[in-house]
């Protein structure tokens, strides 16, 4: 392991998160919210703290091996969270305890969008906007990691999307060094949040609000400013931009990459992934519409839009809300919550296990039909043209398994903390998928949680946003042998 | 398919099957306790019935292919608990209605032991007596599926247990043909029960109870002539008896064949699978232990005894209780339904998705594992000494694939008849691991559901019994097509 040149980038990557403290305090600046000294303070405390790690290493230029990989995510993410955590824990608006400061900056970096701050309309700009920015970086991080890293070390069955393997992506080469690929993704990124700020803004929003959400959006974190969430506005028009953008932003960005290389809408359509997902949202829509009907709740126009909304904000995992889907009817809350194990795209800033994993879970289940009635058989298992390596289908297979097992642990540990079943089954499922809202006691917000959940959830957050074998990796002595 | 031989023999099936009634019109002349008609009155019906079948194709006598395995299984157990399910119609003590009786049928055949009847105290013997003896006949149904069938038609990695594939069984060659490898599991069987009873007996049951209890536990069944179930008899020492025989109930029983013929233990503790039994056995009970004293509901030693009896009869899927656990404190409810998941060894009369399938599953979650930290190692599979093959892993993977899902389908379909959320959740374990009793509404007995959920509820048994596939290939185009 290359622990030098690992502390290295680390303190080089708290330097320049110190300068994301920049902005907020601009904010403060602005609306004179008194926010910004937390900021300012900030700032200085974490370039001071990267500095002291980065100095003795400066030197430390050692190539990273695959492995060292591993640790560098891990770390990247954790310790810019527990940096990400001091303004919440400097500032003086509301008092938030140190595990408070934690839960809100994992989720926020994590894009999950769970909050245990109630009264968000009464914070400070800075603050609120400094949340929406969280996100915006989390979801930034997500998609070098995703597109760049994952498939390098071969997460889960992602080693599928490896620029240089044939398959479905082949003619998907991506700029080739991450840097590369990065700078390409980001641009792309940064126009998709360019676009939706700018419609929210057309479609009634204040400037503030439409720059807070395009970040939320994008990012598929689901922080607000509001309380309410998107139901503050209660307007059609916003919630199916909202929509629309979160439906992008859970697309794989390298489909995006070649559609606007090619100028063509064929890349879309051609992906088997997102076909499958475009099935998946408009099948979940339609359960959703007809039992709001069946139950009276809304009249059609409103129920198709309600239904459109939700059930993209959830099977995205991005966890908007414009009504409270905890109470709707029969067993419609805990079909959303299903939904977001599915999660979004692979390579996309949304959470949970991920279409493409879903797809191949059921090729394979029919191949095992198959394979009963005629034992002698060969089948292979394509995505569009290409067969898929029996090692990527075993991968997605110990995701999968591994996936489960991960949730059932952490939902046992939360009732062993006195929480509910229903509470449980929710709050892990909304941590672990990055989804936000749950339903019972988290059904709104998660400062009814007593510290040591708070911890868990957190950690929950982690590992579904590090597709949990990167962060599980480090806890086997395995990996730690030479 | 061979329809005709099919034809055939499921009317020899149902004809040998009449001759069950002619123990419980014994049990009613006994006791005179007026529920003899009824079983007459079957007798005489499933005879003709059966013999109209099978007189037309009597000399249909072709081979039978693997693929006419399934439609044979599937048939034998769907049409010999509708049979089954006449008695209850019939019985003029209490009012059943047809998705009671079919419920009640299927519950005992698959020794599933969920039950629509309160008030058993007061039934009269002939018909606790058949219930009883339901239990005792699906359980030897089972262990000759599991052990000479389940294996032929490779049913979810089961291709393991071919008595020729080269594994950890090999000298575990039962004599070749399925009807001598029946007898020799027969006597096995008949041996445990008649150990079970006497046992029973001398605690201090009576022998009507000795009989009845002993049939429902070697089964793993559940079914017991009292509400209160094992709790009735209020004995420390019943409560051991019954999870020692439980315990061996779920063990696999080539493995008893073994230890019969070469009077020595040591394929017990040779056998992965039954070392892994006995260490979550044990885990579990510790665990329940410790919960249980730390909320001070019992002292020590009636502490010990209950966490002993409820996990084994909860983790081998048998159901019998000895007290109201699903009003344990904390997360132990669940956890104890989860545990049915795993349920108990291969080849046993117990359910779940079987504690084999559970060490492949870790074991491939570790294979990943270190495959992520040396992409370019080669990790072999292993059981005992010999390595598992892909094929295997592959059909594991599917089964539990498919298993979680199918759970997930059966818990949204009972929300959505109005059922909350953990009644639906607990209903569909407890029938799809065959293992009866579940939390909420379904905590005691299923008679407050409505009739759609019985039926629903049922098939979830015979899907459990049947490990899924054989049942789910029936329902794709592809099994018919020539
Ligand atoms: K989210
Ligand atoms: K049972």
């Amino acid at each position: 392991m290359q622990f030098a040149t690992i502390t290295r980038i680390l303190g080089l990557l708290i330097m320049v998160f110190s300068l994301t403290m920049i902005p907020p305090s601009i904010v403060a600046l602005i609306y004179q919210d008194g926010g910004g000294s937390a900021f300012v303070l900030t700032f200085f405390l974490t370039i001071i703290f990267g500095f002291i790690i980065y100095f003795p290493k400066r030197r430390a230029k050692s190539e990273l091996k695959v492995r060292d990989g591993f640790l560098v995510v891990v770390l990247f993410w954790t310790v810019l969270s527990l940096m990400g955590s001091v303004p919440f824990l400097l500032m003086n608006t509301i008092e938030m305890s140190l595990a408070d400061s934690v839960f809100e900056a994992f989720s926020g970096l994590t894009t999950t969008g769970a909050t245990v701050i109630s009264g968000l309309d009464t914070l400070p700009h800075s603050i609120l906007y400094y949340r929406q920015q969280l996100q915006w970086l989390g979801g930034m991080g997500i998609i070098v990691l995703a597109v760049a890293i994952l498939p390098m070390l071969g997460i889960g069955g992602m080693q599928l999307y490896r620029a240089e393997t044939p398959g479905p992506m082949k003619d998907n080469k991506l700029t080739p060094r991450i840097a590369g690929t990065a700078k390409a993704l980001w641009y792309i990124y940064l126009g998709l949040t360019i676009a939706c700020g700018v419609s929210y803004w057309l479609a009634g929003m204040t400037p503030f609000d439409a720059l807070a959400h395009s970040f939320s959006t994008v990012a598929i974190g689901g922080f607000s400013p509001h309380d309410a969430s998107i139901g503050y506005f209660d307007s059609a028009s916003i919630e199916l931009i909202a929509s629309l953008f979160m439906l992008l932003s859970g697309v794989n960005f390298s489909l995006h990459f070649m559609v606007v290389r090619r100028l063509s809408l064929t890349p879309y359509f051609k992906d088997p992934e997102f076909r499958s997902y475009l099935v998946m949202l408009v099948s979940i829509t339609l359960i959703c519409l007809t039992v709001l009907l069946a139950y009276n709740r809304f009249d059609f126009s409103e129920g198709l839009v309600k239904s459109i909304f939700h059930t993209v904000s959830i099977a995205t995992t991005t966890g908007f809300a414009s009504s409270d889907f905890s109470a709707w009817p029969s067993f419609l809350p805990v079909l959303l919550i299903l939904t977001s194990f599915a999660g979004a795209c692979a390579a996309s800033t949304g959470g949970g296990i991920k279409i493409i994993r879903i797809v191949l879970l059921f090729k394979q289940g029919f191949r095992e039909i198959k394979r009963l009635v005629h034992p002698t058989g060969v089948f292979l298992i394509k995505l569009g043209k290409t067969s898929v390596s029996d090692r990527v289908v075993q991968a997605v297979w110990g995701f999968f398994a591994t996936y489960v097992m991960l949730f059932l642990i952490l939902m046992i540990l939360l009732m062993a903390n006195g929480i509910d079943q229903i509470t449980a089954f929710s709050a892990v499922a909304a941590c672990l998928n990055n989804l936000g809202p749950g339903l019972g006691e988290v059904a709104v917000n998660y400062s009814g949680l007593n510290d040591f959940t708070k911890y868990i959830l957190s950690f929950a957050m982690l590992l579904g946003r590090l597709e949990i074998f990167t962060l599980l990796v480090l806890f086997t002595p395995y990996f730690w042998r030479r």
